[in-house]
């Protein structure tokens, strides 16, 4: 379907310009006075036969992310103005913007013990996953969200909210935001909140739990609508993932559906108001895979980054490929090749803008083909 | 809103007739022989100021319900033809016809020990819901899923279903269908199955319950547009619903939102994948009442069922009121207004036809108002 | 796909009952005097293999209708509390009850010069279609909409309305409406408005269609989300219906794709706003037949009622079939095949509950098969 | 709501940098080994309190822009490679990128007599807007749409289209697309056609608007559900667009709602399908200003390009203003405030991402304010 029955052609940038000659020199002087640029030499590049990111297929050690974050904690104060001690992927390929890839921001925030990541709030929406430690509760509008290993806690835009170490350990965690999604597009609005978070306590569970927290259980008082701007569960809990996860699996050894490919089980975190996606920007996963399995190669239109949650394996994007373990994190670049080769059982989180995607209608994904 | 600045003035049928005379014989004459009938005489039954059913308030004992089921266990017997041990409240307003309402059958089925109801489909969309007891298995388009006490099973349309007791004691439950909706629409098509389930397994949980158990976490593999005719959850069971209005409970107790008012936890049954009811035609719910608490009065365009699942009080509907126990059942027809009295604590299952009214675009509630 | 492989096998109510023994008879009476119908008694008539609907197919003859509402004109006063001069089919099926349809009424309704029908609302949806004169006036929420020849007017539910003939002649037309669905589900609510019309302005558009009836352009100053409780355009012409019916038939003589089958041309009225059916409950379509073309057989659950606008064919309904010409009704029941055969150009307007039967999904239809 | 309550505060990059030690510069040289960037130092510019887009207001003069697209008439062939004889609006604040905006693309295209521009196909969404002139034919998937004054012509992603000039004139017109938007999230996918077009054939009307151009009318043989990549319609004809906003100012005469404001008449073009958008990246308006007339200041987030099509006026956008006429086009940055003041009756034509805004759920907007 993607085939190109053109061959040898190319469209422009190259070969198919016009001639040089004093009058185009003088229409093209003509252009750039007045703000122009004609499509005929930016074709190529603007009009690829697929999809052709700046964005790089990359990989970080969560160990190398994990020791500046210490230092950081040392170095760096935290506190109103700087707003949080975070830490950001820069894709290699994006000219040293903070931008893990063109829609989607990675990094590791990092808090000692006692202190407070200031109230605020954005438009952008935000998202915590816990690849180790606790101690943490994130105040998402007054309500106390435990952050523990494993866990995803979302933060949907607009919510004010802050954070606080009330452990006598230092934590660090993954925050995931489109904050490059919309400085692009320009949607950007913020407001301060208070210096600290609203309330100390530290309940187990947070509210939205108690009330959203019960599959198929929707509470009889709540609006007819969903808010469709960010899910109605602020946090799903490891426990409940890893168990949906063994779920499949057994599915799979009783010979029945449910995997999404033999040794390759994996779960979306939706909305339980609407079975949507957690946030309108982000969608997030989490994948086992069997010691011993390869996935199938696939891609998708859209970008995504991936942490290795437990287990050791290798993740190939595109002609690239890392040996991976507890933490690390890979980016995956549009319409890139990705493909995990499990060499322990292994748990991996994902994230991507497949809402967007979908959102606009430009989804397409492909299972199978070639990585190198 | 619903005021009727109208006053004294009514509808026809009565005073606004025309004069009688023999043209007018003669005309009515003319309609009776071509098929025909005049609004004038028929407006002020067919356009009431407010819904008047034909359906009323009525309310059926369990304990009378199951020594009839418990007769009928030792005379009738169960097989092909007669497919069901199932005895349906007939109300008392609707003619001798085996509906509950105009639009909801509710039933009790009894199967002895080792017995089999044979395998058929149908497109009424069915559920099970279990005042007590347990050992029967409702094998649903070959996924056996157990039925215990509390319990809310589903049985959507056209899915091929049976039931087998495997236990040495019979069992009795509440079925709740669309059958008089459909039959009355002209929507019904049935097909026959095997005479036995196609399976004696009977595990704890059913497959659809390991794939959709999980609340806010979607298969990965499951494809991307929900199937509107059902929810793909089979089971949902008293431990979740139970702690789901515990959690309600507490939340208030906290000083928090989440419940239906002032001592009144209720969720509603909805579909994982969607957030949707569980069924195209019927919304289930369970609701519990604190001891000493009064509900509000409240009413809705539609009818609903009420089945009493533990605790004792009192149901009042329009102008009726009855003492309730374990297992009682009680109908509220449409626009009628009802209200709970807690004497113990109450927990009250309860189905109703509300899906329709807003697919249809009728939907009409209030809350408040006199109950005699 | 509905083929049933058990053959002989017969549902109950027949062969399958239980033995008389004088403990099912003591049963029975049991089951009486506690309100209790069995299922395996009425499961025939419950559940059969396809929809056997009560309803029957038939046929009124415009001339008869006519003949006897000019007649309703002479000794029928109008007024308030009968409210309309309104002559409704009466399925012979149905017991007497003026219902076309389980679902839908269909009326002629007619109106001397000078006369009013006074102003109320209810929320039963209505429209009415104009098989032939002009001269009346219908004013919805003080919207006057002049009814001409061919065009399909909405008054969607709980929309005041109100109908003047400010003509010199009288006027008849097909009222259509969902009397008998809400009738029976019990979501009907009435209010009276003023005696007489607000206004006596008589333009050619209604205010709706200035803003509304212009294809693929919607006002900016309309609020985001529609009003699903029924189309924003009041009024279709028939000028516009023609047009859409020859555009047809022209790109099937160009050799393109756009009728429904060949020869046969047809559109469906719908909201502009949403693209969905004009009104919750009801399906409106315009047909046309080539001269000399069969139609395929078609059946669909739920039911419909045919007006034949223009032309001279036969209509054939399950094993019934009827020459029919201007003006003349058919309904066709539930499930059962329907097929057109026109002599001349055949103009055919229809409605039905399609609407209803898709939102509760239970929408299913076949093409082809025998019509005998 | 959107008020900062921090008064004088300011997020980072300024004063609340953590002190520059030598721990601080060798934790700085870590991030950049590393491919990190912390937040703290760029906060500033991610998390503004309202958007802050590098996009800025601008306008093209048509005059220049037609005079330059002749030149390249003269001097820049047209064929395979380059494609298209189209040149881009550069917005001054997006670094020489042939960008209108971050996600819009706005050009001159221009086309002289007998000329073809080869079909090909890509994901980006397109439409044509005619300022002035006619003559040209765009082939959208075998169907030649006709291009005249006025009118709005479609190409959804993934269609074949090419076009020819059949007159003996040139034809120049406005180009739209999500090239941008689209480039930077990575969706692009590219396919060449043949060389020319399928066929010369040059009828009035499309086939598209034989099928769809009927307000109110969906063609019966469409299949149920939309294809929600762009507007079934391919074409919306001047004098349709003229009609609705003539229809909308005599309401306004009549006293009756309907203009966006007095004064001020607008319609959105939709896809009469399903009522939404035309594309799903691309929202297209035309407004009518009364002479003499100002509108509302507005302001909403998401980017738009305006062009002028008759009358003379003022259009302000943030703290710019210019007197415009005939073709001229302006770029409206996100959240920046824009204003029309008319001088004769003005007519304008506008594109915008607000699809895309909408689909996030990032839109937001505002009426009134200031405008400097």
């Amino acid at each position: 379907m993607m085939s190109n029955s053109a061959g040898p052609l190319a469209l422009s940038s190259s070969s198919a310009q016009p001639e040089p000659t004093p009058a185009l020199e003088e229409l093209y002087a003509g252009f750039e006075e007045q703000s122009l640029v004609p499509l005929w030499t930016e074709i190529g590049d603007l009009m690829p036969e697929s999809p052709r990111p700046a964005a790089r297929a990359h990989r970080w050690e969560w160990a190398r992310l994990l020791e500046l974050a210490r230092t950081s904690g040392d170095v760096v104060p935290i506190g109103r103005g700087g707003e949080r001690r975070a830490i950001a992927l820069s894709n290699p390929g994006l000219g040293g913007a903070p931008f893990a890839t063109p829609t989607l921001w990675a990094a590791i925030q990092y808090l000692n013990p006692g202190e407070d990541a200031p109230v605020h709030r954005h438009t952008q929406h935000a998202f915590r996953f816990v690849v180790e430690g606790e101690g943490v509760w994130t105040v998402v509008d007054d309500d106390p969200v435990a952050m523990r290993r494993g866990d995803l806690l979302l933060t949907a835009g607009w919510r004010f909210h802050g954070h606080h170490n009330s452990s006598d350990r230092p934590m660090a965690w993954l925050d995931g935001l489109d904050i490059p999604f919309s400085h692009y597009v320009g949607t950007t609005f913020f407001e301060f909140g208070p210096a600290e978070v609203s309330t100390r306590e530290a309940p187990a569970r947070s509210r939205s739990e108690l009330l959203w927290g019960h599959a198929g259980l929707r509470p009889a008082a709540a609006t007819a609508t969903a808010d469709a701007s960010g899910s109605s569960l602020a946090a799903y809990r490891w426990e409940h993932t890893d168990a949906a996860l063994t779920d499949q699996l057994s599915l799979e050894d009783g010979g029945h559906p449910g995997t999404l490919e033999p040794g390759h089980a994996a779960v979306r975190f939706v909305d339980p108001q609407t079975g949507g996606d957690v946030l309108p920007t982000i969608r997030a996963e989490m994948h086992r895979v069997r010691a011993g399995v390869s996935t199938s190669a696939r891609r998708e239109v859209g970008s995504s980054v991936w942490q290795v949650f437990q287990g050791v394996g290798e993740v190939r994007v595109g002609d690239r490929a890392w040996v991976v373990s507890h933490g690390d994190l890979v980016v995956v670049p549009s319409w890139h090749h990705w493909q995990v080769v499990a060499d322990t059982e292994l748990d991996l989180f994902r994230f991507s803008d497949a809402p967007v995607m979908e959102a606009v209608q430009a989804w397409r994904s492909e299972v199978g083909g070639l990585v190198p």
